[in-house]
């Protein structure tokens, strides 16, 4: 098992476990966010613009700790500092 | 076993981990935001047009994340990295 | 233990493992949904025909997580890349 | 421990996994809508027809995801390609 | 440890924990059902022949995930296609 | 460590186990069942017959969870078809 | 470390595990049909002996689960029928 | 590690295990009943005998599992026929 | 390692234990049955005698799960069967 | 790594288990019946006196579960009687 | 498995889990505090700019604790010193 | 890895786990007390003085459980009579 | 794997696992205290001074436990003293 | 693998995790009393300053259990005795 495959590996893994486990908190508080909205839209409709604005602000707040998950995820995909580095090393020695 | 099978095995665990456990969150967020607005209808169905309005924006912000967990899924499938370039030093190697 | 029984084993036990805890989610969202639907039907019968069809939309996006992960599970038994890549490569081993 | 016996056990064990974790959730979401029919029945007798409607369709809705895992540990036992796979290189083997 | 041994202990683990795993949702959703049944009946005692009809039919689709989980445990023990082929291997390897 | 003392290992855990875990959803199911069986009597006393004897029926369903569970759990202990051929083996062994 | 000393310290472990969970779920179940009996009672005093009658018929099924486990821990130390094949065995093997 | 020793620590482990899970559901299950009898006593003091007799007779049956587990501790402890039967064994060894 | 440091580890390991987790369960049942029983005298002054003295019932029978934790766990440290058992074949050993 | 320091490690570890664990369940039981008892205190001023007795009993009977773990860890740090039977050995060693 | 691939694999999941970890948090405390500004608009929408002030300084307050794991995470990915440590230490060794 | 390695290592964990998981009960439990005691001044402000010494008692009380698990934690690190004893050993088995 | 690699590897892991679970607590207390600020600032708008001055005393005291694990993570990151000492024990003996 | 290797990574390890746990149960007990303090402002403005002088004493006692806990992970970091013993055990090695 070289170290290329070590690092690949958990790139892998790690990118799947965050990007799930990320999805948990932000859809379930969006879930509970959005249901009080409608709540609150049946009990005064007059201030439904009021409401949604409201709404849409603290839906996007929240989304963000998804997004930063979703960021790390496909940093460590696509532009993993580390196995850049590991490559290099291998190259290096493959053709030193 | 050779670091090509352990990057496939750790890729084909993710997908399926990402993806299944992406799903609980949104799957019971969703369904809270859905049984609200059914509620809210039934209270108020003069603001029934609103109400949908608001549930569905609300329920495509939610999905989102579960998309980002497919998305990550099928990248781990279908056009991974990390195996790309397994694949291509074993067939160096290979053909050295 | 070769390389394509690790693939092998991976993959069957992440297809009953995403299917599995891909049905959790969805259920329990389903069920909240429609119980709730079921009460502001008794409460306003007069919007019903409005209800269900806004509980159908609903239910179909909740079923979409479940849908994923089935949509995942299926690719792994039945259209894996990796094991293809791995029987491909152990046919040539063994013919070489 | 021969691949057969590896994939053998993995199949026997997912299967199981699968049924009896698909189980939960499903058994759970129809109880909840089950429970909020009969107290919508009690709350609004004349709306029996409409709610049982209802409540059928989307039991079957969420019985959905429970016969996904179903279908999916039947595969592993009766139809499961890796282990057909594995059985004719176990074969080509033994007879060659 | 033989191959048989290792099949036969994965089968009976598995299909304990199938059976046991397997009870638990079905219980506890049959359990609201009824209690909610219970309830509506002392509520409208006129529509008891409805909510025992909605109730029963319920209960029925309920336990079919738990039916699920015990059929897949007998064909675990009784008729088991990985320990047949498993024991029709051991004999062939015994008599050749 | 012998073939046969692994199965009867497994059997004997996996019979504790199964019977154990599987009764704790029908326990709780049916503790919900009764307890609100209970408060409805008390609250329509003169449907008192037609209560008792729906709890019952729901008691019964729920217990079938549980009696499966005792079922496997005998069938591993005294008719556990794997251990049954490990002893013909191993009784073949010894007297060959 | 012998057969006879795994399958009795398998044994040992079991039943008492066996015992241990099985005595949750009835306990918890007990406690709640009991309370809301006591509860009930309060509410319609002149329903009492019909109150106590049916909890004491719900306790004794909910009580049979916990009964079910205490049986099976008593049959895994006292009538053990792999204990006792392994003791044959033992025996045999010394005796021989 | 002799045999001995092995059948010793997991009596010990068990025994303890036994009675200390054991505990858990019958002292909350206990409270439980005892909180609801504190509560109708305060509301009907009138049926103040009729509640006690109910919740003692309550107690005595949750208690019921409680003892269970501390009857299979003590027999661990103090009668455990696995260790009797070691105990023999290693006393004929040493004899011989 | 000797089997007499294996019998006083798991001794001390699971005499800690068993005093920890048996104190989980009495604590919280015993504190909601005095919340309540606070709760009823506040409400009913009258009928205070009645209340501690069912109250004190009920703490007492609760705590007897703690009690026979706590006994279990003073036996495993002050008077272990299977510790003067090994202490009594260490002796002879190292006697003999 | 000698007995000596398995039996201190053990020791140590069981110590600190012991008493942190078993402060979770009296703290929050205790949490509850001071709760209950401020609030019975603002309902009923005039019970004071009574419902402070009565609160102090309970609070004194809750806190004993959690004095059992303190007595068993300040034993298992400065009265251990297998660390003192492996002292003395240690030394009989050392001094024959 | 060379020191550079440790610290790089840690580093790896260590970012991944601590961005992930930190969202749940965050989302969930976010979502109940918008659902609740939004349902106090709904209660009192004169004070709606007042509410609206309050609840973004909360959201920001709590955002905070999801930015302090994204910033650890992105130390740990792009400007970790114990990479950098490790990285100078191995070019010294190779270029020594 | 020597003896006295492995108690200052066991011992420093212990601490920490000891006070941090000690903390998570008093916690709550104060916070709960604490919640009440300001609602139930809020609803009897009269009785605020009364209320505030019961709080204190009862927060003290609660405060002892956390109290227990920091003196244990300080025990263990600056006066632990296993890792003296293993100092003297050492000593005097360098300076024999 | 040097010990440099082993105390940087659990300086990297415990920073995340700090920040990332640190940050849970604050979050989901934060969150309730804001949202019932929310809520009383809409039931009484004539004390929102008072209520949003106690809201952000209350604010900045829960953050402090986030800070608290910030500061411990920095602290860990860039001036840990055991990676200095290791760090000075590296060169010396490089140097020496 | 030195000793002093294993005292700093336990020590790190430990710190990070005393914090990180030690801040979950402060945090969310006093959201908990500021919640309900805000409440109670909103609900009796004339107690206003009895009330937060209470909050804040609670908040005070709550906090003191995070302090505990910070206090015991900086004794491990900046004054750790076992660390000490160690590095002077070490460098009387050297040195010697």
């Amino acid at each position: 098992m070289t170290d290329l495959a070590i690092i690949a590996a958990i790139s892998i893994f790690t990118a799947g476990l965050t990007v799930s486990f990320g999805a948990i908190g932000p859809a379930l508080g969006e879930g509970r966010a959005a249901a009080q909205a409608l709540s609150a839209i049946a009990q005064q409709p007059d201030a439904a613009s009021d409401l949604t604005r409201t709404l849409f602000v603290s839906l996007a707040m929240i989304e963000s700790t998804a997004i930063y998950c979703f960021v790390v995820a496909m940093i460590l995909i696509f532009a993993n500092p580390f196995w850049n580095a590991a490559l290099a090393v291998a190259q290096t020695t493959a053709g030193g």
